[in-house]
């Protein structure tokens, strides 16, 4: 069961992340901030694909956790500062008051800044013997970016300069690839890094990753539409009302929904491809066109 | 000189620091935003202690240069998220308008976000023989100390917190010890270890930045009641605007200025213990207490 394996490994990465921002000598105030966007749970996509890329290579997930939990902070500090008046103004979050609505806006810029800045630090820092120092900076180097200008900063730049005005579905697909898809793609890269995959096999899961990245941003336009906004936690219609261009918009909800189809079965024949023991990252794959929130 | 050396210097960093952000495949928007910040200017003082404590150990400097940067990208962004309106809510910075009333401020949160990621890209990737991997993650971890929860953000908060309220003077100096002082700490010892410097060398150089740290701050506080506007490129008289306390409020603007003449003579007690060639930092530390922007 996919649910029971996600609760598992949801408790780990829970307890490894709230000890890493706890034992940091901060102001008491900084910490609850941190603590408040991190304990609003959310559904940990990122580390539980980094944990099960390492087990789909016969390793010991639990050496994963300090790159799953640095990309956690990093999706963490992103919706901190996406939510701010300035940016998407969300109020609500996971079913929670946003950040900056609980703590002021300042101290949300704040804790936002330090959840990055302390993801690179946890990635620097890891303590684990078979892990080289080399590859230590190169997952530094890799992950920075990932989430910066050419990654996920990039992408959120793209689709802020996009808004009210019609995109092509290709300019779309690109602005998801970098805001959404680079930070999902990064956990598998790294976890199959860790366990000394081979780049012929690197370069399919990149694959893989780079359809499920987009299939995960197709059904979050899908359900934007047709979810409610109890279950997701957070405002239904809010693309439209901000004048987002989507893929149920460009595509109409069937194209949508073709579109959803295809890239999930891409995403599948690259991971089938592989000689690995996929059967987790089947199942997430399957979770992720499916979910309701 | 010292102006003539500051110049050569701030010749060098701004050279580098540009192309780094050039180079980015980013959006146009996005790498405008960053550079107009990065290019507004600024004393370079950081970059400037780390490339003179490497010629204090007979080093060449330039191998400093990517830290030294990635150290000034980082005071940059912080300047960018200060000045938003949630934030000090500044119009002025370095004599031209912040970049969030040139770029909107979601472009400038988004700026300060992608040069702080880059940051930790330049360190994690340095090209340089004489740097190995283990140096390398190891001064990755440390930037991230000093700019993050337990440094620099630390400071921010601690500062948010204080205004409207009279701090003791030990309670102001903590507070400049992380706002301030560890992101001006850090280049010194990096360039020290760049330079592999014995630990007791280290010692004292961290000693003498801290003091080195202390003492700008208190000119900036003397400057922000006795200097002008237009020389300083930002608004005189605004820390009693925003009712932050400050040094010459707390102990008179004489006993401000012998708190200065105090840390500015410990200072120099420990670099004078060294047995380097710091005329520079000599000079620097001079230059600092001096200054008038």
């Amino acid at each position: 069961m996919i649910e029971e394996y996600f609760r598992e490994k949801i408790q780990k990465v829970d307890a490894f992340l709230y000890e890493q921002i706890k034992q940091k000598d901060a102001p008491d105030e900084l910490t609850e901030s941190m603590l408040y966007s991190v304990e609003a749970g959310g559904k940990r996509l990122r580390p539980i694909l980094l944990l099960a890329t390492m087990e789909a290579f016969g390793q010991n997930a639990e050496r994963g956790l300090p790159i799953a939990c640095a990309v956690e902070m990093i999706h963490t500090y992103s919706l901190i500062h996406d939510d701010l008046p300035a940016m998407d103004d969300d109020d609500l979050r996971r079913g929670k008051p946003t950040n900056h609505k609980v703590f002021g806006e300042a101290m949300a810029v704040l804790a936002g800044d330090a959840l990055l800045t302390l993801s690179f630090e946890l990635v620097a820092g890891i303590e684990d013997r078979h892990v080289s120092s080399q590859m230590k900076s190169d997952l530094v180097a890799r992950l920075a970016r990932s989430a910066g200008a050419e990654g996920m900063v990039g992408g959120q730049s793209a689709d802020l300069r996009a808004e009210g005005r019609t995109l092509s579905p290709e300019e779309l697909e690109n602005i998801h690839l970098h805001k959404t898809g680079k930070l999902l793609s990064f956990p598998v890269e790294a976890g199959a890094l860790l366990a000394g995959a081979a780049p012929g096999q690197i370069d399919l899961l990149n694959q893989f990753s780079r359809h499920l990245g987009l299939a995960f941003q197709i059904r979050d336009d899908i359900l934007d539409v047709e979810g409610d906004t109890r279950r997701m936690g957070k405002s239904a219609g809010s693309d439209e009302n901000k004048q987002k261009s989507t893929y149920p918009q460009l595509l109409t909800m069937e194209g949508a929904k073709q579109k959803l189809a295809y890239h999930l079965c891409e995403a599948k024949q690259c991971l089938h491809q592989l000689d690995i023991n996929y059967r987790r990252l089947d199942e997430i794959a399957d979770y992720i066109v499916q979910r309701n929130r």
